[in-house]
């Protein structure tokens, strides 16, 4: 089996069929809409890698996709989103308060599933995983934050993403390598690779929003240029050029005008540039873990497909 | 120091003054409002009875109380609550999505905590911890199915009492005692301590709504009638005479009306037989574990006032 298909089925096998059921069917309906289960297949990618048994890791990656799927919820109830992965959202479907409701249950139900991981590696996996649940509600506060500033840097944007999507994706890597039994050195350098892969894959998103292709990448074209949301591309050239980016953002047809404006100062160029930049880094660190090309390619493979999805 | 003291001074102790401001300042809020801290002080009295070492229980009393309040947040934002111990509440104070992203991360603090746990003693607190937490959110379910339902029965609303109040009592004093190595049936024993004295004072509560003293109560006479929620009393009256209740529910002056359907009906001798029922059951369980009287005391003390407060 691919890693994605071990994690598709046991999502699957997950019961929520329990009392008191307006609990739990929210639940069973977030869980069960699909998404890429990359952040779990993840786990197993990195626990392959160094020969683990897929069972040990398991827990920790149902773990984290129950978590990633928890913020989705209660990310959606805080932007007041109607529409995921093409369905009503939970809170559009079943009313906020089960989604709040049923979001919290989520968070310890992802935390109970960590309870199924052998003792002697439970306080490690539990100690990293409450730290990057704290980096994630970090990174959504300073997402939040930054719609009011208008002092964000490119820094402080690389920063928040870095809490807000990295941090995930590299402690699933590093959690698989951990539980079996890699080097800390090569937990590290997968949690690196994680990081690295995470900025490439948001610096993407940033860019398809703007110039991706209406018919495949899911989302309206310009969507962040009509919230006015400090993107990569946003952040690139207001510090090239603030005054033409004030102006196009006043302009009736705001997303052509901001696009013009991109064009001008060739943020695109900048952008691919940077992504290119980041996913080399994060291969960089899968090249520096000895151990055969071979065990690599899943994880490298995932670079690839992560930062030219949908081009 | 008193247990009380002992908690005060580590909630006190903990530090909310981090970035970003935005998630952790409504925790701080939440936290140094007050409130009785019963909960992390049921932690040490139980970890006391039997000879615990205190800062070895704090660890399981600060995850308590965090998780407590959290609760508290997010149930304020899904009823709509205006004020909490005589101030605003978190959402009113900052936001309603302030109020979920600081409650997730009180429930990630509670979970942090710990962690400080003896690293043989975690798992058996931890999986208690996750069963305590997903029993109390099942309670706010059903407690909210309630609403909607005609047939709730007496054992249905006891159910639902046990889940929603009694379980946090229950799990902090077994925890408490399993951190001071106390036996299984001690455990135990304290566990069904807990969940009485929970339920008493639920019942001593939805009493007090009706019978209260209106200078001591804090709350509005009556609020509990004008809600139509479903109490013990509104469960004994609709149990002896339907057709009176629902005649009564109907009157302009509802409180009124429907306080003289439970004063014809007995229901306030009821539900006091009731409360010294669940008082005896708890202090049955006291009485049979075998540590000094003179140890019990304080538990024999929460007894007591929790089931007499504001009379």
């Amino acid at each position: 089996m691919t890693p994605f298909e071990t994690i598709q089925s046991a999502v699957q096998s997950l019961n929520w069929d329990k009392t008191p059921q307006g609990l739990y069917e929210p639940i069973d309906y977030a869980l069960s809409s699909g998404g890429k289960r990359l952040r779990p297949a993840l786990v197993i990618m990195a626990s392959d890698m160094f020969g683990g048994n897929r069972e040990k890791a398991l827990p920790a990656a149902l773990a984290l996709e129950i978590f990633h799927n928890f913020t989705l919820l209660h990310d959606d109830v805080m932007d007041h989103a109607a529409t995921r992965r093409g369905r009503p959202t939970v809170h559009k479907q079943f009313g906020t308060n089960a989604a709040i409701l049923s979001g919290d249950q989520m968070l310890i139900e992802a935390y109970a599933q960590l309870e199924a991981i052998e003792t002697d590696k439970l306080p490690q996996v539990i100690h990293w995983f409450s730290q990057m649940a704290t980096q994630i509600c970090e990174g959504q506060q300073l997402d939040v934050d930054f719609e009011q500033k208008t002092d964000v840097t490119i820094d402080d944007y690389l920063y928040m993403i870095r809490l807000k999507t990295s941090v995930l994706l590299a402690n699933a890597l590093r959690t698989g390598a951990y539980l079996a039994n890699a080097t800390t050195q090569q937990q590290n350098l997968l949690y690196e690779f994680g990081i690295n892969i995470g900025i490439a894959f948001q610096l993407q998103d940033d860019l398809l929003d703007v110039y991706g292709n209406p018919d495949t990448f899911g989302k309206k074209i310009g969507g962040d240029i009509m919230e006015g949301k400090k993107t990569f591309l946003y952040l690139t050239a207001q510090a090239q050029n603030n005054n033409l980016l004030e102006k196009a953002l006043k302009e009736k047809d705001k997303i052509h005008a901001v696009t013009q404006v991109y064009n001008q100062l060739d943020v695109r160029q900048t952008t691919e540039k940077e992504i290119v930049n980041f996913t080399n880094k994060a291969l960089q660190c899968l090249d520096n873990i000895q151990v055969s090309d071979n065990l690599k390619q899943p994880l490298r493979d995932i670079a690839f497909k992560l930062t030219k999805r949908n081009d």
